[in-house]
C-alpha cells in the first residue's frame, strides 16, 4: 500500500514539502519570508511594479490523472500562470500553492506535482512562499497564485492594439488541441507520429522568456498568451482594445505532426489551430515596421516559427469582429471559440 | 427556477461580478490594472513591504451551506485572509479569487457571496484585482490570496517570542467553535442566549486594524492569528521561536454566552477555548514591561478584552511545550490540537 495523506496528516504533508523543495536548492532571496508565518513578506524592487495572476485546475475538469503524470500536471499547473506572467512582459517571483486533495492520494504523487512546480519556476529562481493544502470535496484540485514583477511601465497590456498592427503568433497553436484529442481516443497502441502533439498537450512550453524579450523593445502594441484559444484571445485583444482583425489562412501556422494528424483523422486542422488547446503561445501586435524587430527579440532566445498571421482593423460594425480570408480569396467573418467553462 | 450558472456561463457570470463590484463603488486606484487583462498590475509604494497570504475554503470541509448565507460565506472567507495579513501588522490592498462552482448553483448566491467578499474589503479600501471560475469536481470551494502591505521592517513574525515575554490574547478564543456546536445540534427552536455564539462562528471578527496598531507600537515581540485554535497558534510561536509557554487556566477569557452553553450541555469550556475555532483573535507576545501599552493599543481601536494569559518560557524538554497551571495551582503539560486537515 503506497503511503497516503490519510497515513501522515496536513502537517506531515507540509514537512515533505518542505524538504523536497530545499533539497531541490529552492532558497529564498536574503530578506524574504516564507512559508512558516501568518503571510511571506517581501520587499519589492525599487522601479519594478508587481504582477498577480492566478489559475485553478480542476481534475476531470482540466487534466485527466490516466494522461498526465504527477511531474507534467506541476509542471503544467505551474506553466500556464508563468505564461500570464510572461504575456505581459514579466518575470515570475514568488508563487502561493492551493491544493485540494482526496486523503487517499499517495504522497508520493504530491511529491510528484510540487517537483513539477519546482521545475517550472527555478529557471526563473522563483520561489514557493505559501499555500495550503486542504481536503477536497470530490476532485482534487490546484490553485497558484503567482506574483511576478516587470519594470514599471513596460507592462504590454490587451487593450492598446490599434488597427493597421500587424499580428503576430509564436509556435504552433493547437498542437495541444490535437494532442488531447489523441489522448482521448485511447488508442491502445498511439502512432509514433503523434507523440510530440501529446507532449505538447502534457508539457506545454509557455513563452515568458520570450514576452519579457518583446517587452522591452517597447515596440509591441499588444500581448496576450493563447490560454483560451488563437481566435478566443485574440478576441479578447479585439474587445478590449475596440478594434477587429482579419486573419490570412494560409499565414496560420501548422505543424506536419498536426497536419498529419488531421489527414490521418479526416478533420479540418483549423479546428485545432484556431480553436481552445492548451498552448500557451504568444499573440503579439505591433506596427508593421516593427515586425522584424519583434521577431528577432524572440528568435534570438528560441529558435520557434513567429508567424504574421493577419492584421488588426478599425472596429467595423461588431466591435472585435475577426475576418478570415481563405485561399480562395473569400473574407468571412468567424465566430470565436473561447472556452466557456459552463455554456453546455 | 432560479438563474444558475450553467445559464449564463463562466464569462456571462464575470459580467454580473464586475457589474456588482463596481456598483458597490470598489474601484481601483489610479495605475493599478484590475481584472481583465493577464495579471493585475500594481506599482507598490515605496517604504513598504508586499505581503501574501492564501486560504481556501471547501463546502462540506470548512462550511455547510445550510448553516451560512453566502454573504456571510463571502465575509467569513476573505475575513480569515485578513486576519493573516493583519496578524503580521499589514493591511490588505488586493485580492484574488478563485471560485470553483457547481453548474447548479443559483447566481443570486455567487453574487451574495461576492458581496461578501467586497464587504470584507471595503474599511480598508482593498479591491479584488483577478480571478478565474471553474466549474469543481464536486463541493464548491472558495481560494482567496490575499495581497496586503506593511512598512517596511514593521512585521511581527512567529519566531521571535523570548522566555519571559507576556503572552496576550484578544477577544473570546473558543466562542466560534461552540458557536459550529450549537448548530451541528440542530435544535429546531435554537436558545436565544446561544446566539451570539452561532453569530460569532458564521461572522467572526478579524483583528486586522488591532494587529496594525500592535506593530506600530513596535513592541511586540511575536503574533499570530488564532486560526488553528489557542493552543495550535501558540504552539507555532513556541515551535518557531524555539521557546515553551505556561499559561494560567484562571486568566484564560471566557464570555458568559460560552461558559452558560457549556454548562448547559455538560461540556467543559476549556475544550472551546483552547481547542481549534474559527474566531481569528490574535495572540501576542511582549516584554511584560509593554503589556499595557500593547493593550491600550488595541482598546484605543476597539473595546475588546486583552487577556494576559501567561509567558514564555525557556524550551525545556521537547521544544514547544505548552504548560498549563490550573486553579489548584498545580501545572500539567498539554496536548496541542491545532486542526489536522487529514489526520482522522
Amino acid at each position: 500500500m503506497p503511503e497516503t495523506l490519510a497515513d501522515i496528516g496536513e502537517f506531515g504533508l507540509i514537512d515533505r514539502i518542505d524538504a523536497l523543495v530545499q533539497k531541490a536548492g529552492m532558497s529564498l532571496p536574503e530578506g524574504i519570508l516564507g512559508i512558516g508565518d501568518d503571510c511571506a513578506v517581501f520587499q519589492p524592487r525599487a522601479g519594478y511594479e508587481i504582477l498577480l495572476t492566478c489559475d485553478v485546475m480542476v481534475e476531470g475538469r482540466h487534466y485527466l490523472p490516466r494522461f498526465i503524470s504527477p511531474l507534467e500536471l506541476g509542471r503544467r499547473a505551474m506553466s500556464l500562470n508563468i505564461s500570464d506572467i510572461g504575456a505581459m512582459g514579466g518575470t515570475p517571483c514568488y508563487a502561493l500553492i492551493s491544493l485540494g486533495l482526496q486523503p487517499d492520494m499517495p504522497i508520493a504523487d504530491v511529491e510528484g506535482i510540487y517537483s513539477g512546480f519546482v521545475e517550472a519556476l527555478a529557471p526563473f529562481g522563483a520561489a514557493i512562499v505559501g499555500g495550503n493544502i486542504t481536503q477536497s470535496g470530490g476532485a482534487n484540485f490546484i490553485d497558484i497564485t503567482l506574483i511576478g514583477e516587470i519594470e514599471t511601465g513596460l507592462s504590454v497590456l490587451r487593450s492598446t492594439a490599434r488597427p493597421g498592427n500587424a499580428i503576430l503568433v509564436t509556435g504552433y497553436p493547437g498542437e495541444a488541441a490535437a494532442g488531447l484529442h489523441i489522448l482521448l481516443e485511447e488508442r491502445p497502441l498511439p502512432d509514433p507520429a503523434d507523440q510530440p502533439l501529446v507532449e505538447a498537450y502534457n508539457n506545454p512550453s509557455h513563452r515568458a522568456r520570450e514576452g519579457a524579450a518583446v517587452a522591452h523593445t517597447r515596440l509591441a502594441t499588444a500581448m496576450i498568451d493563447t490560454s483560451d484559444g488563437l481566435l478566443g484571445d485574440l478576441g479578447h485583444i479585439c474587445d478590449q482594445s475596440a478594434v477587429g482583425a482579419r486573419i490570412t489562412q494560409e499565414n496560420l501556422p501548422m505543424s506536419p505532426a498536426l497536419r498529419q494528424a488531421a489527414r490521418e483523422r479526416g478533420r479540418d486542422p483549423l479546428t485545432w489551430v484556431l480553436g481552445n488547446s492548451d498552448d500557451y503561445e504568444l499573440i503579439i501586435t505591433c506596427a508593421p515596421e516593427h515586425v522584424a524587430d519583434i521577431c528577432s527579440a524572440v528568435t534570438r532566445l528560441n529558435p520557434i516559427p513567429v508567424s504574421h498571421i493577419g492584421d488588426i482593423t478599425p472596429a467595423s460594425g461588431r466591435p472585435g469582429n475577426i475576418e478570415i480570408v481563405t485561399s480562395d480569396g473569400m473574407s468571412r467573418t468567424i465566430s470565436r471559440s473561447g472556452w466557456d467553462h459552463f455554456a453546455s
